[in-house]
This record gives C-alpha cells, sequence and structure tokens, in this order.
C-alpha cells in the first residue's frame, strides 16, 4: 500500500475542539480513524486525536475518489482530511459527544499510514491484562483515559512550577550519578569505567544536595525530580518515581506548611476546577495514632478509635485485662447503625482479616433493640458492659469491634480494620478531597532488625528544641520537626526543618550508633559544610506520581506514568532490563556470579 | 557559641531589593556577612543574599548590646537583622551598588550561624583552582556569578516550559533505568537486583520513548531530560547532562523551525533582553562545508574558503597539483589586512597548528605593497599567481592561507585555521549571538573503524523522499531530514524528521550492516509498533548545558551545573564513584575483576 504525505497540508484544527461556533469553516483535521460505518448510503468515520473525537462524513455529494478511498478506512489508520464543518440536523445531535453538534463534511483525505487491528480496543475503561497493556503500552497510551492521565499529570508539573518560580524558588537540577551512602533504603548502583571498582548510586532522593544548595545562599530551591529505591515492588510503588521537592532557607515550619497550601490550593483548582478550604487541619502524630491508628488517618469518615483500656482493665476476660497489664490497650471503634448488617460470618471474617495485623483476634458486641449479640460479654460484668456502651456511646444498631493487644498492633490492626469496614459498607466519600498535616512525628524508631534507633525520617531532621537535652537519655521520647502532608489517607508529602549545626549533626549520628569515625567517614562532607555559615532551612518533597493518582482518580500509580515498570521490574515494552554484551562488563571491570540463562539471552529482544 | 534562632522573625525583603524608594521603611534582612569593618567609630557590615548585597550600619545610635555583637561577626556569618532604612548622604552614596544609595541602620541582630574562615574568597571572577572549588561547591556556588548562572538556568528552563505548553505540548516523563541499545555512544549500566544478570541503562536520549510517545497520540511532547553517555570527558561534556527535548506529529521541518525560532526569540528576550532577528539563515550542509569546512560554522566574522583548485591544479607545486589529481582539492582563506602581523614566526606557528588536524602544513602568500612574502610563489608561473589573487581578491596587506590536500582534512584543517585566525586576530564580536540552521545532512557516514556505514544522527532519520532509491545503491549520496540549530559556532541542538514505516525502518537498518534478524532482535519492538497506526512525526532536543553555557557567557558547561563531574567523572564534594559494601554486589549477583585499593577504600570518605 503506497502511502499519501502530509506536503503543503497544515492542519487548522484539533478534532474535540468543533463545535457549532465553527458552522461552515473550512477545517484540516489530522488523527486516528476510531470507527467506520456506513448507514444508509453514508460513510461516517469517527477521527480521534488527544482532544477527543469528531464525526467525518462521505456522502453522495462526495468526491467518487474519495468516498471510495474512506471506504477502504480501517481502525487506527492515520489521515488527514479537508472538509467544511456542517451542523447536525436536530434529530442526528449527539448530546454524549462534545462535538455531536456538527460533522465534517470532507472534501480531499490523505491516508498517512494503515494500521494492524490491534490486539486491545483502543477505547476507555478496556478491561485488558496489564501485560498486553504494557507490552502495547503505545497502544494503551492512546486510549481516552490514559491521555487524560498524561495531560492532568503535565498540568499538575506545569502548575507546581509557575507557583513555585512566582514565589521565588529556583528549579536546580542534582546529580543522578552520586554515591551510595548507607542508611535509608537499598539503593540502584551503576558501575564506574574511568573507575573500576568503583559505583555511583542513583539518588533515592535529592537531600543532601538540596541542603548544600541552602548552604551555598540559594534560599528557595525545587525540582520535579526522578529518584530511585530498589525495594520489593507493591501496588503504589515503583523502581524510579518522581519527587516534587523543595527547600527553603530563614523559615519555620508556617511558612512551608503556608506556602504548600498555597500550592494544593491552586493545583486543585486549576486542574481539577475544584475548591479545597485552607489551612488543613494539623494533627500531632500522638492524637493521630490515638484516634485513628495511623500516621496518615483518612479522615473523610468517622469510627474514630475509642480506647476502653479503664474500662476493662480489672474486668475478668483476661483478653482485656492481660493486655493492659501488659503495657497494652483495648481500644474499639463503633459501626453506628450497622449492627445488623454484620452478621456472625461477616464478623468472623474480620476477625480473621485482623490477623494479618498480628492481632490475636477482634471481639464484639453488637447492640440489638432488647439485647447484645457479643462472644464476649459472658466475660464481663453488666458494670462493665455499661460502661463500655456508655464510653462508646453505643445505641441499638450499633456494633462494636474490639482489639486488645500491644499499643503498636491495636493500632495497626484497629486502623486497618476501621479502614476494611468502611469500604466494605461503602462509608467513604469519593469526592472529597481531605488534607492533613500530621506533625511532631517522633524522631526516631526502634529497628528490631538492626537492635538500634534509626532515623524516622532521615538523619538529618531537626530534633524539636525543647527534646535536644533527650537525644542521648530518651531517644524514644525525642520529637522531629517534622511534618507529612496526608490526602485522603495517604501520605503525599513530608518534610521536615533540618539540623544545620555540625555538632548537633554529629550527635545525632550517634544517636543513631555511629562512632564519630564512621559519622565523618560517611557525612563528613556534610558535617565540614555545615561549618561555613549554613542557614536554618527545612523543606518538603512530594510524590508526584501518588498526588496525581488521587488526582485522577486511580488505583494504581503505573495509570500515571508512560512507561512503568512491573513488579519484576521489567519495562515489557523495551524490555529492560536485558542482557548486555560480555565486552561492556569488562570495560566496567565487573562479571556476573549467576548462571545466565543462554536461551533467554540469544532470544532477549526477538519478537 | 550559643546560636540565635529566628523565633518569630519573618523576613520582609531581599538585601539586593532596597533602593532610595524604601526609605524609612522598617525591614528584617537575613543573610551572609559578606564584609565587616569599622570606619571613624561606624561598623559598616555588608549583608549578602542571591539577590546582592546591601550594607548595614552599627553606630553611636545602636544599642550598645547590638553594637558590640556587630563587632564579632565576620564573613559567611549567617544574621537575620531588623532595621531602618535610610538615605545615604551624597557623598557616601556607591554607584557601583543597586543598593549604593542606602544603608539599614540595625535595631535588631540575631547571630543564627558562625563560620570558618572559608578556603577562598566569596567573590565573582576569583582565580581558584577547579579541584578546590568543586570540593567545596557549596561555597563555590555562593559566588554571585555562579548565582547568576544558575538563575539564569532556572529561568531559560521555566521560559521554555512555558513557551512549549502554550505551543500545545505535553511534558512526559520517560523512563531512566531503560535498556541498552547497540549504535550510538557507550552505555551506563544498572544491575538488575530482581532479575540477577540483567542490565538496564540509563537513556543516552528519550528517543525510542518519545516516537512511542507519537505514535500513542500526544501530538506535542517535550521534556527537560537528564541524559547519559559514559565517554571520556572534554571541556564541555559531562557524563550526565540535560537535553531540551521535544517530538511533534503531523509536521514538516518547517514547522519544527518556526516553533524553535520562536523558542529562540522568546528565550533570548526574556532571558537576557536581546533581540534575535527572525528567521535564521538555512544552510545545506554540503554550503556549509563549502564556505567554512564545519557543519557548524562560526558565521560572526568572514575568512570564507576559497577554492583556488582549478587555478593551481596543473601547476608546478606538486602538494597542489597532487591534492587536486587525487580528488581532493586547495582552498585557502584570504585573512585581509592583517599580512604585516602575519611573521615568519606566525605563519609557520600556524603551519604547525594545522598539523593536529592531519594536514600535511599550511601554504601562504602575503601580498605586500610591491611584492608577494611566500614560500611558495617559486613555484608557480606569474599566470597562476594572478589567477589566485584574482579569485581571493587579494589587495596589499591581505595574507592567504592555504591547505591542500583530500576534501575531509581540507575541511578540518582549513576550517579549525580559520577559527584559530579569528581568535588570534580577536576578530571575533562577542555581543553577536548568529543563529544558522544546517540542513540536508548526509544520512550516513563511513566508519573506518567498524567498516560500515553509520548513521551520521540515528537509525531513525528520515531519508529524503527522492534518496529512498539509493539507499541500497548509493548510501553515500543519501541525504537525511536532519537539521542542526547552530549558535556561535557550537551545535546547540538538532533533530530530523523520523522514519514511521516498518518497512523504511528495515531497510534503514539493512543499509547499517544490519541482518533481518538482529534488526528485529535489537528494535523489533519499534518495527511491530510502526505497524499499528503510526504518524509522521519528527522532533529536535538541545543541548540545555551548551545553550546555557553560551547565554551566560561562559567557558565550560561546569560553571552553568550545580554539581558537574571533572575529567575522572568524579564529583568532589560527595565524592562520588566510591567503594561499595560487599553485600550490595552480592545482592546483585556481580563481582568486581579489578584489584581494589584497600587503602583508598577505607579512607574514601574520610575528610
Amino acid at each position: 500500500m503506497e502511502f499519501e504525505t502530509l506536503s503543503d497540508m497544515k492542519r487548522t484544527n484539533m478534532c474535540g475542539e468543533l463545535n457549532a461556533s465553527d458552522e461552515n469553516k473550512e477545517v484540516v483535521l489530522m488523527g486516528w480513524v476510531a470507527k467506520n460505518r456506513k448507514l444508509g448510503g453514508v460513510n461516517f468515520v469517527t477521527l480521534r486525536d488527544r482532544t477527543g473525537i469528531v464525526q467525518l462524513a462521505f456522502n453522495d455529494s462526495t468526491d467518487k475518489d474519495v468516498f471510495e478511498k474512506s471506504e477502504h478506512l480501517k481502525g487506527e489508520y492515520v489521515i488527514a482530511v479537508k472538509g467544511k464543518v456542517l451542523r447536525r440536523t436536530p434529530e442526528n445531535v449527539n448530546k454524549n459527544m462534545p462535538t455531536g453538534e456538527i460533522e465534517v463534511f470532507v472534501t480531499e483525505l490523505r491516508v498517512l499510514n494503515s494500521s494492524e487491528t490491534p490486539p486491545f480496543y483502543i477505547e476507555e475503561n478496556i478491561d485488558t491484562n496489564d501485560a498486553l497493556r504494557l507490552k502495547y503500552r503505545y497502544l494503551d497510551l492512546r486510549r481516552p483515559d490514559m491521555q487524560k492521565n498524561m495531560m492532568l499529570r503535565h498540568k499538575v508539573t506545569k502548575i507546581a512550577r509557575d507557583y513555585f518560580d512566582a514565589n521565588g524558588f529556583l528549579e536546580i537540577e542534582t546529580p543522578m550519578l552520586t554515591k551510595s551512602t548507607p542508611e535509608g533504603a537499598r539503593d540502584y548502583l551503576v558501575p564506574s569505567r574511568v573507575q573500576q571498582g568503583k559505583f555511583y548510586a542513583l539518588p533515592q532522593s535529592p537531600q543532601q544536595y538540596k541542603q548544600m544548595l541552602m548552604l551555598a545562599g540559594y534560599d528557595r530551591y525545587f525540582q520535579v525530580v526522578r529518584c530511585f529505591r530498589d525495594e520489593d515492588l507493591r501496588a503504589d510503588r515503583q523502581p524510579e518515581f518522581t519527587q516534587l521537592d523543595m527547600e527553603l532557607s530563614f523559615v519555620d515550619i508556617d511558612t512551608i506548611i503556608n506556602i504548600n497550601e498555597g500550592f494544593l490550593k491552586k493545583v486543585f483548582k486549576e486542574a481539577m476546577g475544584i475548591d479545597i478550604e485552607t489551612p488543613f487541619i494539623r494533627m500531632p502524630y500522638n492524637e493521630a495514632m490515638n484516634r485513628f491508628g495511623s500516621d496518615k488517618p483518612d479522615t473523610r469518615f468517622g469510627l474514630e478509635f475509642i480506647d476502653i483500656s479503664d474500662e476493662v482493665k480489672n474486668c475478668g476476660f483476661k483478653v482485656f485485662s492481660g493486655a493492659v497489664e501488659n503495657g497494652g490497650s483495648v481500644r474499639c471503634i463503633n459501626v453506628k447503625g450497622l449492627g445488623n448488617k454484620l452478621s456472625r460470618k461477616k464478623l468472623d471474617a474480620l476477625s480473621e482479616y485482623v490477623k494479618t495485623y498480628k492481632a490475636k483476634g477482634m471481639s464484639w458486641i453488637v447492640v440489638e433493640d432488647d439485647s447484645l449479640r457479643s462472644q464476649i460479654t459472658k466475660f464481663l460484668s453488666d458494670d462493665e458492659i455499661n460502661s463500655i456502651l456508655s464510653k462508646t456511646d453505643a445505641v441499638p444498631g450499633d456494633a462494636i469491634l474490639i482489639i486488645a493487644d500491644k499499643n503498636d498492633v491495636v493500632y495497626d490492626a484497629l486502623g486497618n480494620l476501621r479502614l476494611e469496614v468502611a469500604r466494605q459498607f461503602d462509608l467513604i466519600d469519593n469526592s472529597k478531597f481531605n488534607f492533613l498535616w500530621v506533625t511532631d512525628f517522633p524522631l526516631f524508631e526502634y529497628s528490631e532488625e538492626e537492635d538500634r534507633y534509626v532515623a524516622k525520617h532521615h538523619p538529618f531532621t531537626h530534633p524539636v528544641d525543647e527534646d535536644i537535652e533527650k537525644l542521648e537519655t530518651e531517644p524514644q521520647n525525642v520529637r522531629a520537626k517534622a511534618y507529612d502532608i496526608i490526602l485522603n489517607g495517604s501520605e503525599i508529602g513530608g518534610g521536615s526543618l533540618r539540623i544545620f549545626n555540625s555538632d548537633l549533626q554529629e550527635r545525632m549520628f550517634k544517636a543513631l550508633g555511629f562512632t564519630h569515625d564512621e559519622a565523618w567517614e560517611r557525612f563528613g562532607h556534610l558535617m565540614e559544610a555545615f561549618k561555613y555559615g549554613t542557614p536554618p532551612h527545612g523543606g518538603l518533597a512530594y510524590g508526584l506520581d501518588r498526588l496525581v493518582m488521587i488526582m485522577a482518580g486511580c488505583d494504581s500509580i503505573r495509570d500515571v506514568i508512560a512507561f512503568p515498570k512491573v513488579q519484576t521490574a521489567s519495562e515489557l515494552m523495551l524490555k529492560s532490563p536485558s542482557y548486555v554484551d560480555k565486552k561492556q562488563l569488562e570495560e566496567l571491570g565487573i562479571e556476573i556470579t549467576v548462571p545466565v540463562d543462554d536461551g533467554e539471552k540469544e532470544n532477549s529482544d526477538n519478537e
């Protein structure tokens, strides 16, 4: 098949832009054939580009050659047409289509390219398996919903850049070939050829570089920047992901929060037309844990925790009294008005569910009109039962779901139970965008695995001033000048004020278990730098993929990343990673210590 | 030393913004102490932030404690001050300083941090060795000229994003962990942990991904994107560099050129206040070679090539006649009016200079008032001499510099001689920004090393339509739909229309020496993709670092990159690359085959 060229044809309009006001205009359009159907001697071709679709009409007034050519158009053919915009007769108006009031009567048609039948339909919301979608990502990305996601992502980053630029931030690029540091996730390494035996690491974040920029007097920095973590993948994790990263000098937490509330307000308004209320609620970490069992609570619904430890600490039910005795707690949620929907079977299933989170099980009291349905009331006195019902404001129809355990387990199990109940009973208003700052995080958390305290955020986080004296004595009680921004129960960003004093930074490393020598060996450049006039500074980084995912209403960040990787960290279209030539490894001074699948190697890139 | 905190102090102004219109305003400023000197009982402290400097005054009206504190301020201390803007008396106005009409009478002073004496002065244009500058990059970047460069770079990229967004381009991120492909420079590899034995490659450019985006219907894509090439470094090369990359569908070369001329006009106007004339001259590759011996000619000065092959082809000087006889040529430049500055010594030096470019030497004829000065006229007849003088329009005072050799050598040697003469005699107007499109490149160039044709740009470049039939028969005569954008003799960008047909792409790979199987093994994904409705498309990519370097008037791209690498590909501040833990390599299934410098390993990060 011989194809035509554009030669002097110039597009005048995009397909989705045309409407009744364009009547009688001569237009040139280019795009993909979505459909071609014949109705009563007329060929109706739907033409698609990234802005939408428009109907082309070829009828008995059409030039005979053009009409015949139009009969051969198949789905995904690439064409250019010249024609006249005509209003459709009232009975032919399609109100479901933005361009449904008009159609284009075609006078010239060029077929620029053909297409084989695609492996799946180029339509919204198709049910195609992920591997096929990702292998033919160029076709998957042609689907209108994926195009909307990519356009939303472009818009969000553009608005971010406009906003931060207008607020005095400079976008400064930091290196991708950087240095492997301990503390944190696993690095992706890049062998050096010039200095064989040595490696670069791809950045997990530009943390140290952006702090150096504050030291260098740049005052306000931001960057939309690729970051890397070589961790096992989950649904919302990718080996490479994008941060909207910023750092500011001479500021307090309020300033950082105000600037970011301004950003989120603007981006939701301009990208989605949604007004969000500022200021957002700020909630200390301890409060978030006590009310929701989570440092990223979803506040779009209630089901808040109620602590009934006092009510049951002396009761005869050992699961309860024992938990309190051992320093744990007994907490519950009141599932208001849904008791009659919580059958024994459902309750047993929820009891199984919480075991995923290390709880030994779940207790319940369903308040019925004249009685209680419960597996535990037999172990409790009437007074104890009444005090529980009173503490939880329980009335007939309510169900009290109770977890008793160590506090960590209670938070985790009851927090997840809360989410699961909300999902099962559809208690979440998906039209809401609930923002929340969580503040006053603990500076450290204890790592059983490493048998030492590790930084909850990272080792550059500034302790709350009045807690500094506890760094050596009660590290577990030191709070951080850190803050996370939560949207609908997801952490979309986080940050902190940073240590900017060499001595304090060294005390921090000591608290993390480093000797003086180790600390200087690994982070000497930073502690040395702090000696040359470091301003107070702090910052924040958003996970851009996750933010856009939530804005787009998607369930997976893959749907807002053009060419994502699957769970094996492969990209299925170009097929990376792949075997490489031996010569390449020799030049790098490395060799593979594992057996290579020769069959796959030879055919790895073969279709 | 105990430092103060900002607590409730909020900055009202930046240092460099203040002027006489701010008289009597109460301001809060924060920044670095540039200088502190005592004059007649008054302490004058110069305070610096990224916007500039301002003078703070502490005198006998100043609160005693504040005054005393001010006496202890040293260079690079970080301070916050509250004070009142006062006009200086006329005799104290400093016209060399934008804020020189005012000073700030300080009422409150907080010392936020101290500084040791920096290893070099924080001033413009200091003469410090590069290694020291890069080790203390955070101090080097504090210098006002480096800050200006970074701010210019921010501005250029911001303007680019505004412009391309306004012209319908979507910024879409492409992967950094991608696939190693042959054809091109050496890849940086990233070992996969999940799929041991396999590797990702860092992208040399997002070429294939951006073509896939055109296939997917995104119509206009752009990205400011990091790219990587593991090649030995030169002054203007870095292992990682930034491209301003774009791709467009349904366009011809004119559209791409128009859009980019619009961009360059805008960016020079808005970032530099400079008007540049559009449209730019377009010059076919052959013309550029014949006139300047270069496909990136510097057109800020003349000294164009004059071909005197015809005039000397039969002459008795074998160097000349032999060159023509062997298919080469004899070409010269006329250095007008500078003959008297070209002493024998200088001419001999230039003759040595051209040997770097494989010329055997340079001949010359200096036209003096009554005679010729030349080492070769004795081999030429009077007629031959006269025809040379006539062809070159030579008059007394001129000097004709001649190279005779194979054409490649003539182009290279005489082209570089032209530049060298211009530099030596200061013929280049550095205030000029001369843009030029070079077009109609050859599609292939012959690689002696590989003994085959390789792609001059890349294997996806579309041949000129009427040359397609020569792909198999005369590859050396196939022109490409490619274009480079040249600024002052540097290639700042380049691009092409792309092949968008599977069969033509396969013919292209065949012409490059691939078998059918090899082509499909390596680029099957692309040729397969082309079967599903590929629009005609093309694009362009700028080397952002180089563009900004030229705009900033710098000699090295290091001066427009925040954290560049040196010739050994090391970054000297954080010290990458570095040795890593054995455990990290084990997890990746690789090992080092070269001896590791244990001494360096142990101390590699120690200060």
